[in-house]
C-alpha cells in the first residue's frame, strides 16, 4: 500500500513503514491510548466505546495539538484526569514501537544475508580503496563481515531504546490520578512504565532519535560501498534487478542504494532537530514538543524504508569476483607497493627501500607499465607482486566478525 | 482542507500551503511539466491528451522517482527526449512557485499589521529584556518595526529566488532536444529560463531552502517574543483567540505562536540537508537528488504554516500598554539605572557613579526598596528614576523603519 | 587556562576540556598513540623516544591529516606498518576518554546537588506552566527529580560508550600487522580492543556523538528551566553569581543558564554531521573522515562546558519559595481549576461543571478577581481554590525518583 | 602561518582565512570597533589610546562574552554608551568582511582558471554518468562550465551580502547614543549603516550562513566530480600535485578535492545552528546569540579553506581527454542507446525501436559485446554507434555559460 503523501517519498512509500506510520496508524494509536486509559481506570466499557468511535473520525487541527479535537468526538468519561500530551505521546511510542519491529526484522534478515555474503567471499580478494585511489587488497568477505558489523550496531541500539507510556496530567504531577494508574496504563497499552512522567524529560526520544539515524547511517555505509562498487568502470557488484531509466532504456541503475544513500543524508538533521528538543522549557514547551512529531515520524520512515530496502539489495546482490581480480591488476602491482617495500626493506634497509619503491612507482604510473618491470632490477619474485596474495587478516578479521551473534530481541520487550 | 499526513502537522495541516504541497498538487505539477513540454513541442493535441491523462493516475514507485511510472500512463510520445528528473524539477520548482505566492501574500498582509502596530504603539513604553532581565526601556513600537523589518526582510529574500524551469535530457546535454526548446518548456511551464540545465547545479534549490528557513527564522522572532511577553507573569501581549486545553478548562494558550515557534525549530535542519546535496557528483547523483524531495515540501509547508500563523496572530495581536507600564515598575527604577548612572556622573565623574550605582542597585535588590530611595541621598530628581521617560531614539527608529517599503512583487517574476 | 581559540567559546574557554581537547591535548595523545604501537611491537626504546620526540613538535599539515607530518618528526621505525588514520582515530579516543572522565565526573556532581534540591524541595509548591501559562501547581522537588533523571541518563549514555584503539593498517585488513598486535596495542594504549579495525564501521563516533548531544540536551533543559524561572517577573530562582554587564551596573544576568542553552543549540548540528559520516564510501573515504575531527572536538568540547557551568550552576543556585506561593496566587486560583472542575463534577456532573467554571474562569481573568470570587455562588469551600494544597503524586514521584542511583563507573571501564 | 587549533581542521589551517578568524584577529576587531566608536564620538585621543591598549590584551572570559573583560582593560571613557552585544557583533562583521575579501579573491581566480578549463575542453566528450551509470557522452567543456556557473553563484551570494555595523546600547534603543552617532560609527569602522540596530534582527547573520553554506556546497559539487573522475578505475582528471599516504609510497591522493568535500560536509549543520539563533527572545535572547560565534567563525574557516583549496585544486588540475575516450567505450556503444532507439525509431516506430534496443542491450551487456555487434541486423550505420559524436548541445551550452560575466565587486562595497 502506498499510503498518502509518499509521492516524493519513494524511499519509503508503499513499505511497512510506511502502513505503520501514516495518519490512520497513528489515528489508531492515539485511539489505543485513550481506550488503555479507560481500561486502566476500570471502565472497560468506555474502552470499548473509544476503540468504535474511531471509525467516523477525521482528523482536525485546533488548539494546536491533534488529541483536542479527538477528545470531543471520544465518549463521555473517556480522557479523563489525562492531558493531550500523555495521549499523544503515547501514540507516538506505539507508532514507534510497531514501526521497530517492522526495521528489526529487516535489519535481522540484512545481517543473515550479509552473513552468508561474508562466509562466501572470505577469501574472495579485492581492491581495498582509500580516498578514491587502490591502496592495498582486501577482500569482499571482510567488507560484507563490516556490513553486518554495523546492521548489529543497527540492531542492538534500536532494540535497546526504552518506549515508555506517558501519563501526567496536565502539569506532571499527575493530579486527580495516581502513581499505580500510570503503571497499570503503560501496562495496558503494552508499553514500558516511566519511573516519571517523562512530559518534559524527552529522554525516549532523544534515543530514538539517535538509534534511527544509526540505523540510517549504518545501512548508508552499505549503500555508499555498492554505489562505488556498482559504477559502471568498476563494477564489481551489481543490484538483482536494477531501476530503469525513462530516457535510456539500457540502465540499470544501483536503485536500492541509491534509495538507501537519500535516507542517510536525511535522517541525521531530523535527529538533530529531536535532539534539539531536550532543551524544554517548563512543564510543557511551547513549540519544543510540537517540534518533534513531524522529525520523528519522517525518520521512522526513513529508517524503515532504508531498512526494506538493504534487505532486498543485500538479498539480491550480484558479486562479481571475476571483475575484482581485474581491478585488481589494473594498477600492475602498484596495489601491494606496501608489501613489495616490506620484502626489499628486509634487505636495503627502510628507507633504501622506499626511495626505491617511490621512483618505481612513479615510473611505473607514468609509463603504464606493471610495477614488476618497472623493479626488474631489484630482484624479487612475482610472488611479491600477486594482488591475490596479500589479504593480511582478513580471513581472520571474518571469522571474529561473524562470531558476534545476532542478539535475539525477547518478544516480552517490545510492545505491540 | 486538511490533506492527508497532516495529523502531525498542525503547524500547516489545513492551510492553503498544505493543499498546495500535498501528494495531488504534485501530481498536477507533473502533468503540468509534461503538459508544457509537449506544447514547446508544438504538439497541443498530445499537451491535451497529458492534461485529461491525469484524472485516472495513481502515484505509484518504481525505478526510484515519481515520474518513471507516470509516464508509463501518458500518451505515446509524451516525454520525448526528456528524462524523470527534467519533469521532477520543473514540477517541484512550480509547487515552489505556486506555494511561495500564498507566503509572500501572508508576509506581505503580516507586515501591514505590523506597520499599524508600531505606528500606534511608536511611544508605548515597555521594559527592554536582555539575558531574560529588565535591561533598559523601550517601546512596542520599536519592537514591532523590528519584527516588520525583518518580515521584509523574508519577503524579499523569498521573492527574489529564481525558480527555473529544468530541461536537459538524460546528462545534461539536451541530446535530442535543443536550447531554444529549453527556453520554450519554460515559457509555456511558465518558469524562469535557465542559463544551463541545472540538474546537478542546485542553485534554486539552496536559494530556496535559505530563503524559507530565513522566513521561518524571521517570524520565529516575533513567536518568541509573544511566548515571552505572553507568560501568565508578564501579560504584555495576548493572542486574540488563544488555544483550548484538554485538561484545564480556563488556559488561553499562544498557540499560533507556539506552532510558528515549532516551524522555526525544525526548518534550519530541512535547509542544512537541501545545502548538503549541492555536492552532488555526476551528472545525476545518486542519493543527492533523492534527498531533496521531501526536505523541500516540509520547508515549504513549514514556511506556508508560520507565514499564515504569523498573520492570524499579528492580526489578531491583543496589546496591553497598562501592563507595560506595570511591569516598567518592577524594578523600582533599576531599569533606568543607566541613565541614573549617566546623570550622576556629570557631577562625580563616571567611576564614583558608577561605584555608587552599584551599591545602590544591590540594596535597592536586596530590600525590594526602589532605586530612588536607596539612593536618596544623591539629591537626583524623580524624572530621572521614571522608566517612561528613557525611551532613547526608539520612536525616531520607527519612523525610519516605517519608511522602508514593502517591495512590490510584480507578478511577471512570479509564475502560476 | 584559557586555550587559544576560546575568544569566541565562552561555554567552555577556560575549563578543563578546553585544556584536554586543544592542539597541545591532540598532539600528545597523537604520541601516546605512536608510542602504544611501539611497545605493542616490543620495542620500548622507540616508545621513549617517541615520547620525546614530541618537545619540539609544531603542527603542520600536509597529505590531509596531521599524522602525515607528524610521522616525518617521528624516530625511524616508529608507526610501523599502520596507517594515519589508526593513529589519528586512536588519538581521538583517547582525547575523547579524557574529556570524558571530566564531563562524568562533572555530571556525577550535578546530579548529588539536585537530589539535595530534589529532597529539600520535595514539597515546595509552584506554578507548573505550559505553553508559557500557569497550568496546575507542580513543587521545585519535582523539578529537581526531573533534572536529576536527566542528568543520570546523560550520565548513563556517556559512561557506556565504547571507546576502542583503532588498528587497520592500509586498508582494514591489518596487512603486515596481526589480529594479537591489535590487541595488544589496544591494551597499552588504554581504550578498548575492537572486534574489526573500525576505519569505515564508524560506530564509536556516532555514538560519541549521540551521547555528547544528549548530554547537552540534558543540561540544556535545567538551563531553559532556570532562564525562565530567573525572569525579573517571575523570580523563583537566581544563579548564585550573576553575570554582569558592561551597561547597566544593576544586572545580574544568568550566565552560566545561558551557557548552556547556548551549548544545548549548537550540538545537535554538529551531532548531524558526525551522524551523516557513518555512510563512509571505501576503506577509507574522501571526505567523510576528514568531516569528523572538528565537529568531534567542538561536542567534547560544548558538553564538557555545559557540564561544568551546570555543576556551578545548580551548587550556587538560590531557589526563592516565597516567590513561588506569590506566583502561585497570581491568576487567583484559576491554577487549580482542575481541581475546582473535578469537585463540582460530583455534584452537577462534568459537563455543566466545565460549561460553570469556563464561564467563571473567562469572567475571573477579565475583571482580575479571584476565580472563588466568581465562583461565590457555586458554594465551594476556600480549600478548593488553595493553589499551594494541590500537589497531586509530585512528592511520591520525587521519591520515585531520587530511589533510582548513579551508576558507579567502575575505572576499569575508562581509560586514561 | 597556522594558527592555534588548526591541528585538526587541515581544510583551512595555514590559509589566509585562518589567520583572519584566528582569535588575535578577533581581539583586533573587537579593538577596531572601539576605537572607531571613539572617532565617532570625536574622541580621536582616545580611539588611539584603545589602538595601543590591544598590545598586552589577553583574551579572558567573566559575564559569559569576550567584550566585558576587553573593556576593562580599555582606558577610562572607552566604550561609552555602547553594550557588549555592539561590540561584539560590528567585531564579528570585521571578521567576515575581511575573511570575505580573501574567499571572494579565490573564487574569482576559481572561475577564471575554469573559464579556460571550458574554453580549452569545449568539445571534449566525457561520459556523463547518472546514478553511477554510464548514461549519453557529454563533454568536459560543459561540466567545467557548470562548475565555474556555481561559483559565479556563489561569488555572487557571498558578496551581495550587507554586513553592517551594530550599535543600540543596552536595549537597542540607542539611549544616551543618537542615530546620527550610529552612522558615523559605521563609517569610522568601514560597515554598512544599519536602518535599525540589528541586535535580535540577525538577518546579517542569517544571510552570511545562507552565502557561505552556498560557497562549500558549490565547492563540494567540484569536489565530488573530481573524486569521481580521479578514481583508479575511471582516472579522468588528477589533481596536480596529489597527497602522499603514510603507508603507501605510491598513491597519489586528490587530497584537496577531499578537503573541500569534508568542508562541504560540515557546512550545512553550522549554518542550521545560525538560522536557528534567528528566533532570538527579547532585547538580547539568552542563548541564541552565543550560540552564533562559533559557528560563524566555523563557517568563514570552511569556505576560506575551501575556496583556497578549489583555487589550487582547479588550478593544477590534469585534464585526461584520452582516458575520457578510452571510458566513452567501456560499454560498447551503451552510452549512446538513446540516440540509436532514436534513429531506430524512424523507421520502425517508437515502441518496435525501444523494445529491440532493450533486448539488444541486454545481450550486449550479457555477453560484453559491442551494442553495435548485437544490433548487426538493424542495419545501422557505424555513426550511429560513435560515442563521441553525441554531444547534443554541450558545445552550445557551455558558450551561453561563458558569456556570463564575473560580477566585479566594486571595493566600496567591501569593508576593510
Amino acid at each position: 500500500m502506498i499510503a498518502a503523501d509518499g509521492l516524493l517519498g519513494p524511499a519509503w512509500a508503499g513499505t511497512a513503514a510506511d502502513e505503520a506510520t501514516a495518519d490512520p496508524a497513528v489515528l489508531r494509536a492515539l485511539l489505543d491510548a485513550e481506550a488503555a486509559l479507560a481500561r486502566a481506570q476500570n471502565r472497560p466499557g468506555l474502552a470499548g466505546e473509544i476503540a468504535s468511535a474511531g471509525d467516523g473520525l477525521v482528523a482536525a487541527h485546533s488548539g494546536g495539538n491533534p488529541v483536542i479535537p479527538l477528545v470531543g468526538a471520544l465518549p463521555e468519561g473517556a480522557h479523563d484526569g489525562a492531558t493531550s500530551q500523555d495521549v499523544l505521546d503515547t501514540a507516538l511510542m506505539l507508532v514507534a514501537a510497531r514501526t521497530r519491529r517492522l526495521i528489526l526484522a529487516d535489519l535481522a534478515a540484512t545481517a543473515g544475508t550479509l552473513e552468508a555474503l561474508a562466509r562466501e567471499h572470505r577469501d574472495t580478494p579485492m581492491p581495498g580503496r582509500t580516498l578514491t585511489q587502490h591502496a592495498v587488497p582486501t577482500t569482499f568477505g571482510l567488507k560484507a563481515a563490516g556490513w553486518r558489523s554495523l546492521v548489529l550496531d543497527a540492531h542492538e541500539r534500536l532494540a535497546t531504546v526504552t518506549l515508555p507510556a506517558q501519563l501526567g496530567a496536565a502539569g506532571g504531577t499527575l493530579a486527580t490520578l495516581s502513581v499505580p494508574l500510570m503503571e497499570r496504563f503503560a501496562r495496558e497499552v503494552g508499553l514500558a512504565a516511566p519511573v516519571l512522567p517523562w512530559h518534559v524529560l524527552r529522554t525516549p526520544i532523544a534515543d530514538l532519535a539517535g538509534a534511527l539515524a544509526f540505523c540510517c547511517g549504518a545501512l548508508g555505509k552499505i549503500a555508499a560501498d555498492v554505489l562505488v562498487l556498482s559504477r559502471t568502470e568498476v563494477g564489481e557488484v551489481a543490484e538483482g534487478a536494477g531501476g530503469g531509466s525513462s530516457a535510456m532504456p539500457h540502465k540499470s541503475n544501483p536503485v536500492r542504494a541509491t534509495l538507501i544513500a537519500a535516507c542517510a543524508r536525511q535522517a541525521p538533521a531530523l535527529a538533530a532537530t529531536l535532539y534539539g528538543s531536550m532543551a524544554a522549557e517548563d512543564e510543557r514547551p511551547a513549540g519544543a514538543w510540537h517540534a518533534e512529531w513531524e522529525p520523528l515520524r519522517a525518520l521512522l520512515r526513513l529508517a524503515g524504508g532504508a531498512a526494506a530496502h538493504a534487505r532486498d539489495l543485500t538479498g539480491g546482490l550480484q558479486v562479481r569476483p571475476a571483475r575484482m581480480r581485474e581491478n585488481l591488476s589494473l594498477t600492475g602491482g602498484l596495489i601491494v607497493a606496501e608489501r613489495v617495500m616490506a620484502e626489499l626493506a628486509r634487505t636495503i634497509g627502510a628507507k633504501a627501500a622506499r626511495e626505491l619503491l617511490e621512483n618505481a612507482s612513479r615510473e611505473a604510473a607514468r609509463s603504464r607499465m606493471p610495477l614488476r618491470q618497472a623493479m626488474e632490477s631489484a630482484g624479487l619474485g612475482p610472488a611479491v607482486f600477486d594482488p591475490t596474495g596479500y589479504p593480511g587478516a582478513a580471513g581472520e578479521l571474518v571469522d571474529r566478525a561473524l562470531d558476534r551473534p545476532l542478539k535475539e530481541i525477547a518478544d516480552v520487550e517490545l510492545p505491540r
